[in-house]
C-alpha cells in the first residue's frame, strides 16, 4: 500500500514562493503605472462581508461571490487602510519572502507600527487593523496567508502509519507518525510543505477532542484499524484543516470526523468540511468537501442507549441550531432530520458519554461498528 | 555530553502502579476493619483551601499544611461525597490500574454516574463533585492522579537535541526530537514514563507561546544553542509542568522561562516554579524551583527601547500585580523591584514587542545576551 510522491513539496514551495514574489512585484509594478500615469492609485478587493458569501452548491463550500470593491489612495476614507495594505505589502515580500521566514500576524503588527514622521498619527493603532489589511492583501493577490509565510495559531496533534518530510527552511525531518509514543506530532501552523513520503492508510479519523486522541492513541486504534488519526482539540486550526483538505485530495483518503452530539460538533465539522463565512474567501485552500460526518449523531443515543448520559440543551443551543437548519450546507435530508431531532428531543452528548459503557467501547464497538455500517451524516 | 540513565522508567512505572494498587487496597481494608470493628468508616482527607496553604520558604513551594479532616460514611453531610470517593477508589483501581489504561476526569465521572437503585438520587450530578472527590482521593493516598492513571488535557510542544523513549502501554518509541520538523512533539498528559535517552543540552528554555517557539525553532536557535525548547502555548499544562520538574530535577538542567511582561506572565511563571494555591497539594510534584525567569522583564523595556511598542496597563493587570507583590513568593527584592516597576509606569510589554526590531532579533541577540549575562528574576 505504500506509495511515492515524486515531485519534491520543498522545490514546490520554492516555486510557490517565487510565483508570490512575482505576484507581488507585479500588484506594486500596477501601482506605479498608475500614480506615473497620475491616475489614482487603486486596488481591486473582493468584497467579504455576508452580502458577498454564497454556497457553491456544485463545489460544496462557502465562497466569495463576484463583488469588487475599488480602494483608493487619494480618498480620505481609503487612504489609511490603503497605506496599511502596503505595510503589509512590504512586510510580505521584503522582510518574510526574500529572506525565506514566518511571522505572525502580531510579529507583523509590530514591526509596521510607528508615528508617522511629523504628525502624532500611529500608522497601525490595533493589530485588526493591520489583520484586515492582511485578508486585503490576500483577497488581492488570490492567495492565502500561509503562502505569505504568515503563521497562524498551531493546534492539533497526529499519529499513524505514515512517514511524513517536513522542511524548516531546507532542513529536512523525516518523521514516522508512528513512533511517537503518546504525545503524537504537533501539527504546525503552515503545512506546505509537508511531503506524505509512505503511507499505510485506509482513512483519516480527526476528532475534536484530546482526551479521544489520547484514548484511540492508547488503544492503538489507529494501527489495528490502519487510520491516521488526527485530532482539532476544538475548532481547527488553519494548519490543520489545510493538511485535512491536502490528505483528502492528494492521497484521496477518505476523512472521518467525530466530535460531540451538538450544534457546537456540527459546526467544528462543517467549518472543516465547507470553511466558514468569515473566511470564505479561504474555503478553497482549507476545506474537505469530502469529509464525512461519523458522529457522534443524534441517533447514536438511542441506538447505542445512551439516553442516561446526555446533557440538556441549553437555549443557546436550541438557538444555534435554528440558524444551522437554514444553512446552505445543512440542507442535505439527514441533516435536517439530525437537526430536528436534535430540536425534538433537546439533548445532547458527548462523544466520552461511550465511557459510560466502557472506557474501551469506542474503539472496540463504536468506531468499528459505524465505519462498517458507513452510518455517516453527508 | 550524551548520558545514559540506567534505570529503564517502564520497570519503574510499572512499579509505581504495583505501589499504587497495594496503596489502593491498604486504603480499602482500613475501611473494611472499620466496617468488622462496627465503627463509623471514615477518610483522612488533609484540608485543602486558603486556611491550610501556606509558602514552604526552604522548598520553595506553595504546600499543604497539617489540617486533616475526618470524613465519615455515617454523617448526613459526608456520606455523599464518601460515596463518590469510594466510586473514584473503584475506578481507578479495578478500570484503569488493573487493566493499565489511562482516563480522563471526564470518563470517570460517565463510568461512574448513575441513578441509585429504588431512588431518585444520583451517584454524581456534576462533573464537578467527582473532580473533588478524585482530589479527596489523591490527597488521601498522598500521590498525584498522573499515578492514578488520570489524565489531564494536554498542551504544549517542544524541540532539541535530545532522544527520549515514551510507552504507549508497554509498546516504545524512540522519538528524536531535533527530527519533527516545524511542529515538534505534542508534550503528553502523562510523562512519567519518558526515559531521557540521550541528549546534548546546556538549558531548557520554555516559552509561554507558540509563536515564540516558531519563530526560535524556524532560527534553529535549540540547536545553536543547545537548549531544549518548550512552549507552554499559554498558561502550562500539568503534563508540561511535571516534565520540566523531571528535566530539572532528573537532569540537572537549569530552566529559562520566557513570558510576556505582565502579571499574566508571572503568574504562568510562578505556577510552573512554585505551584498554585488551588493545586497546594501537587506543588511537589509539579513546581520546579530552580527555575528562572528570563524575560521579558519591565527592565527590558528600557533596556531594548522598546516604549513604543508597549501597551497601557489595564485595571485588572495593576490589581493583580497588586496582589502579588503580597505573594510570599514575590517577596524576594528584584521581584518587589519588577512589580513596582510595573505599577510605577503601568506598562506591560509582550514578547513579539522585539518583532518591531526584526523579526530574528529575539534568537540573535535578546535571547544570547541575557542569558550571557545571566539577566534572570529568582
Amino acid at each position: 500500500m505504500a506509495k511515492d510522491k515524486p515531485t519534491s513539496q520543498a522545490d514546490k514551495r520554492r516555486k510557490d514562493r517565487e510565483e508570490i514574489q512575482m505576484r507581488i512585484e507585479k500588484f506594486a509594478h500596477e501601482l506605479i503605472k498608475e500614480i506615473d500615469r497620475n491616475d489614482n492609485p487603486h486596488i481591486d478587493i473582493p468584497v467579504r462581508g455576508s452580502s458577498n458569501v454564497a454556497f457553491d452548491e456544485k463545489e460544496k463550500k462557502i465562497v466569495l461571490g463576484s463583488k469588487v470593491a475599488k480602494r483608493f489612495l487619494f480618498n480620505v476614507s481609503h487612504a489609511r487602510r490603503f497605506m496599511q495594505t502596503m505595510l503589509v505589502a512590504s512586510y510580505v515580500k521584503k522582510d518574510l519572502l526574500d529572506n525565506n521566514l514566518t511571522a505572525t500576524l502580531r510579529d507583523l503588527y509590530y514591526a509596521k507600527k510607528r508615528t508617522i514622521a511629523g504628525t502624532k498619527e500611529e500608522t497601525i493603532d490595533e493589530q485588526k487593523e493591520s489583520d484586515l489589511a492582511i485578508v486585503d492583501f490576500e483577497v488581492a493577490l488570490d492567495t492565502f496567508r500561509e503562502r505569505l509565510h504568515l503563521r497562524a495559531e498551531p493546534k492539533g496533534r497526529m499519529a499513524g502509519t505514515m512517514t511524513i518530510r517536513d522542511f524548516v527552511k531546507e532542513k529536512a525531518s523525516v518523521i514516522k507518525l508512528d513512533q511517537l509514543g503518546s504525545g503524537g506530532l504537533a501539527i504546525p501552523s503552515i503545512v506546505e510543505q509537508i511531503e506524505f513520503v509512505d503511507y499505510d492508510l485506509e482513512y483519516v479519523l480527526v476528532a475534536e477532542k484530546n482526551a479521544i486522541f489520547d484514548r484511540l492513541n492508547e488503544d492503538e486504534y489507529w494501527k489495528r484499524n490502519k487510520c491516521l488519526l488526527m485530532t482539532t482539540a476544538g475548532q481547527a486550526a488553519r494548519g490543520t484543516r489545510r493538511l485535512l483538505q491536502r490528505l483528502s485530495t492528494e492521497l484521496k483518503l477518505p476523512i472521518y470526523c467525530l466530535t460531540d452530539a451538538d450544534p457546537y460538533g456540527w459546526y467544528i465539522y462543517s467549518t472543516m468540511k465547507y470553511g466558514s463565512m468569515a473566511l470564505a474567501h479561504e474555503s478553497e485552500r482549507l476545506g474537505s468537501r469530502e469529509m464525512k460526518f461519523l458522529g457522534m449523531s443524534i441517533s447514536d443515543i438511542e441506538h447505542y442507549n445512551l439516553r442516561n448520559v446526555t446533557i440538556r440543551a441549553k437555549d443557546v443551543d436550541i438557538k444555534r441550531a435554528q440558524e444551522m437548519r437554514n444553512y446552505d450546507w445543512f440542507k442535505a435530508k439527514p441533516w435536517q432530520k439530525e437537526i430536528d431531532k436534535f430540536l425534538d428531543k433537546k439533548i445532547k452528548a458527548e462523544i466520552q458519554a461511550l465511557s459510560s459503557k466502557n472506557l474501551q467501547y469506542i474503539s472496540s464497538t463504536y468506531l468499528p461498528e459505524k465505519i462498517k455500517n458507513q452510518d455517516f451524516l453527508p
